[in-house]
């Protein structure tokens, strides 16, 4: 039964087997957001706290937080980033960038025990992150491509995942502090893409016994609705094993995904969460309290 | 690779491994529509030429047809509804009784090879239900309880499931022409009804090799937003191997959970139906055709 702890200073979430699916808002990142990456280079902030505080109202768990701007000092602007991400929430920090320097540096201020974005199975990022992973105790997203690149073979995939798994143990860290990403590939470009990673989760699950996760949104890249894509796969995955996914916590369709396959897995007790998010407001001038707060309409009977 | 083939007198439908998801309209059946019950009952089946039309052009590929009306003659405007059907759309049918006598009236009426709607494991019911099956070469839904009732085990309902298909081949009945239905229970009630049925539809897939289906709207009784735990059951019972469902196919949500994981379990070849249903219009004046005959509104970017 498979715990991968993250934390912030107050606050613990556990990605895991027996856990709810674990939502990390993939907002604050400035790739592919023109606006946001020109705020963020001039310190501007207002963006990125309004994305913190609804993506953690729209339920998510973990926020991820990314830098990655062009010719500007993103190891600094990512420091600057968490610390006010963390001065505005409680929930812990998945710390993302493509740049050593920036990991090191994010990591170097966050209070708690993060999520590291990411190691991959390429011998020079192993051998410069794993260090870095064993010296903060943090927790860190293991991608499952190398020097060849992304494999479209599932079971190529998987042994990549596998030596991440088996470097990381050579440096003293445990596999409940790795989280693999599988790489879901685009359905309409790669037919097989679907069954593919829904097999290879299971396998991640079973047989290497690891948390997983994935940019969710990948599986409907240029697929009308995609959508409606997307949360058909988060159910399906996280029917197979898959406990969290970096996706957008505002989108609903996808959320209730999550929220329902939660509730198929026996994962979300007694339907709480559900029933707490959909429950209808009590009739009017009944006297009854409660129930409306939610701010949900009544929804028609299914 | 099992395939069941239903047929009407003019289209054949196939349910299996291979195939899109097959989606059976639950809408003609008055247990719970009073009115209709009614109006069957007089011999208006104005409500029963909407249903079956409207369900038809939602995208379902079977309809059932129940006719179990208190105190009325069930055999007979069983075997009326499903010639009023017939005349209607060229869709397969379900012939759905719990009454043996109405079962019989409906295959000879029918034309084609019906899905007849059901057989269980009672032994009773397994002496009677069989040869006709036999005698009219339909095929059958066998519903996985006995004389002892639903148990609420999965072990011990695949055991029946089996023994049906054991039943079934001593009268010369190719499990080809069995779809179990599982029996999904509330989710409400039995926190581990999701995964014990899903690990059930892959055991009834894998080992006994049969098709699937069920009354899918089960697993949501009693919650709130019941179309949104449907959905996500029906995707990820999809991904475990169910291959159809008795549903309403006017549910958006359902139909979407459905044509979205046929997507992901790569049988809609090319994503060609779901491109279909929801490409984009042209845009206005750019002297493109087609898009927009299929009404979707534009939608949002994913």
């Amino acid at each position: 039964m498979t715990r991968t702890v993250i934390s912030s200073a107050s606050k613990e979430v556990i990605i895991g087997f027996d856990q709810p699916f674990a939502v990390i808002g993939e907002r604050i990142n400035p790739t592919g957001r023109k606006k946001l990456a020109a705020e963020m280079k001039e310190g501007n902030m207002e963006t990125v706290k309004a994305d913190a505080l609804a993506q953690v109202a729209a339920g998510a768990h973990i926020l991820d937080v990314n830098a990655g701007i062009p010719l500007a000092d993103e190891p600094q602007i990512l420091a600057d980033t968490i610390e006010l991400v963390q001065s505005l929430t409680d929930v812990p920090l998945c710390i993302d960038s493509s740049i050593v320097e920036a990991l090191e540096k994010g990591l170097s201020v966050y209070k708690g025990k993060a999520l590291l974005n990411s190691v991959t199975g390429e011998e020079d990022r192993l051998e410069v992150v794993l260090p870095m992973v064993k010296k903060y105790g943090c927790a860190v997203v293991g991608i499952s491509n190398d020097e060849t690149g992304i494999s479209e073979d599932p079971n190529v995939r998987y042994e990549v995942a596998k030596k991440i798994v088996e470097r990381a143990a050579d440096y003293g860290i445990p596999k409940e502090d790795i989280v693999i990403d599988p790489l879901v590939m685009p359905i309409g470009a790669l037919g097989s893409a679907g069954r593919g990673a829904l097999e290879l989760i299971r396998r991640l699950r079973e047989e290497l016994q690891v948390n997983t996760t994935c940019g969710a949104s990948n599986i409907s890249f240029g697929l009308p609705n995609r959508r409606g894509i997307n949360a058909a796969f988060l159910s399906m995955a996280s029917a197979y094993g898959m406990t969290s996914a970096i996706m957008n916590p505002l989108h609903e369709e996808d959320m209730n995904a999550i929220l329902g396959a939660d509730v198929i897995n026996g994962v979300d007790k007694d339907c709480t969460k559900w029933i707490q998010k959909f429950r209808e407001p009590a009739p009017e001038g009944s006297g009854a309290r409660g129930g409306r707060s939610g701010g949900r309409r009544r929804r028609p009977a299914a």
